[in-house]
């Protein structure tokens, strides 16, 4: 199970690698900005979250497994920039299996250190949220998570999902699966639907 | 006293994630948007503090209360916000007060890390202003504290007279009052007759 | 050989101090909002690496010389605004020396923390260039490094060397010596010529 996680999380290294280097090819930056755009929207999140807890190493610090699929995610999306609008929708599961792993290792990181359940939702959704927040910043656009699209909200459900089932005392795996399928499902079914959070306007006189 | 310390604190992050929240209406953010952009000027400046301080947690994911406030501040910032405007100038004294207060703990936590003087200033400013820097990054616009408003400035002058105070020997709870008290009317005088520091413009030919 | 390298380390923070305060200059800051700016410029690359690792204090805090290095240089930006595009060629040859040194400085300190090479040259290039990155990210402006210049790939080549050089059993002063020097003749080489990474752009059909 363990094994499988990593690999997972793995493979969302990659997608947010991949959706960030397209970002950044769109935004003609040279290659070197490319890798940047990539690395920072796969590492992004689980950074500001190890930054967060004072004891935490910042994860990619020490080992370098995640730095080769990210490097190798951005190589892929140079190759087959013209080609991956086809496979749009395979980027868009991934990204989303990447969404509802990285949310929930966030909430665990935040249980191993005691921290308060909204704390940990907090955490979870920086993990899996922040990382395109920073992606955005750098491409000097105003983050898309805050306006156009139902992102981190999935996560702090999932996040609170997560804690529900463990307070009543689900074990693993099934404590860990569900939650991530429900954050995976929702956030297809939200892009498929075209899903919203209304918006809050002014009244008008 | 550390306890009427502690509430203009929260009513200090209240208000700045009303400020906040409102910045984020008006750019509009959905709901999620809109609590983010809340949060982070309400915690942004502390949390940057205790980034840089190695040993420090941050304050606020050891506790909830400041979180509370911030949530309380948006909600009301989301019912209220059509007639927030005719308590503009309530919510001017609320952010001067936050202001004081958060820049005096800044340079205090400096203290209490045996830091120079100067580190203890820098601290203080964080403290009091970077949540609106983050706050004006992440909706993609120029911080408005570098250009229109004379903000950080008093944060420089309001911690130096702290510190001055302290090397009077001047004890609490005058100590910490006169600086904050200070800073807050600098900043409503600054507001009410609209000082602007001058503009470094090159020499026209 | 120590010494002078905090001599050079010094005057590239001024150097990046001058080049962060005429850019802010430029963008009709107020005087405080250019400290603001050339301060981030010189010491954001260290920062964030200080703050990657996570037992290390940001080298600012403990100690103030640098802070002195850094208000020189906007003063001195602030008085010679006008006269300084003359010294432009001066500066570029500061800046280029400031990238050289930072650069090695955070792979040695990567080294001290017994990280992997690759994090090695990760933590140089971040210590080199995402000073410029905050600075272009404060002024609300796209990080040129990511698009117009060579700059940060002049990091990444320049840490890679240092690393063979040290694998090779090259000793000291020569181990610092060359890549730092090589960095600075590559970076004014490049800006001499005008050269650029070639774009990535998507087949047209």
């Amino acid at each position: 199970m363990e094994t499988i996680l990593i690999y997972i999380s793995l493979l969302g290294s990659l997608t947010f690698a991949i959706s960030g280097a397209l970002k950044a090819i769109n935004k003609k930056f040279d290659p070197f900005g490319i890798l940047i755009i990539g690395f920072v929207t796969a590492v992004g999140g689980g950074t500001i979250r190890d930054i967060l807890i004072t004891d935490k190493t910042v994860f990619w610090l020490t080992e370098t497994t995640h730095l080769y699929f990210i490097i190798g995610g951005v190589i892929l999306a140079i190759i087959f920039r013209n080609k991956l609008n086809k496979f749009n929708k395979s980027l868009t599961i991934f990204d989303a299996v990447g969404l509802g792993l990285f949310t929930i290792t966030g909430v665990q990181i935040g249980l191993e250190n005691d921290l308060h359940y909204i704390n940990c939702i907090i955490l979870g959704t920086v993990t899996g949220s922040f990382g395109g927040v920073l992606r955005d910043v750098l491409v000097n656009e105003t983050p898309v998570i805050f306006k156009k699209e139902i992102y981190a909200t999935i996560s702090i459900v999932g996040g609170a999902i997560y804690l529900i089932l463990l307070k009543l005392e689900v074990q693993n795996p099934i404590l860990q699966i569900v939650p991530i399928v429900l954050i995976i499902i929702a956030r297809l079914v939200i892009l498929k639907f075209k899903i919203t959070l209304p918006q809050i306007n002014y009244k008008k006189k």
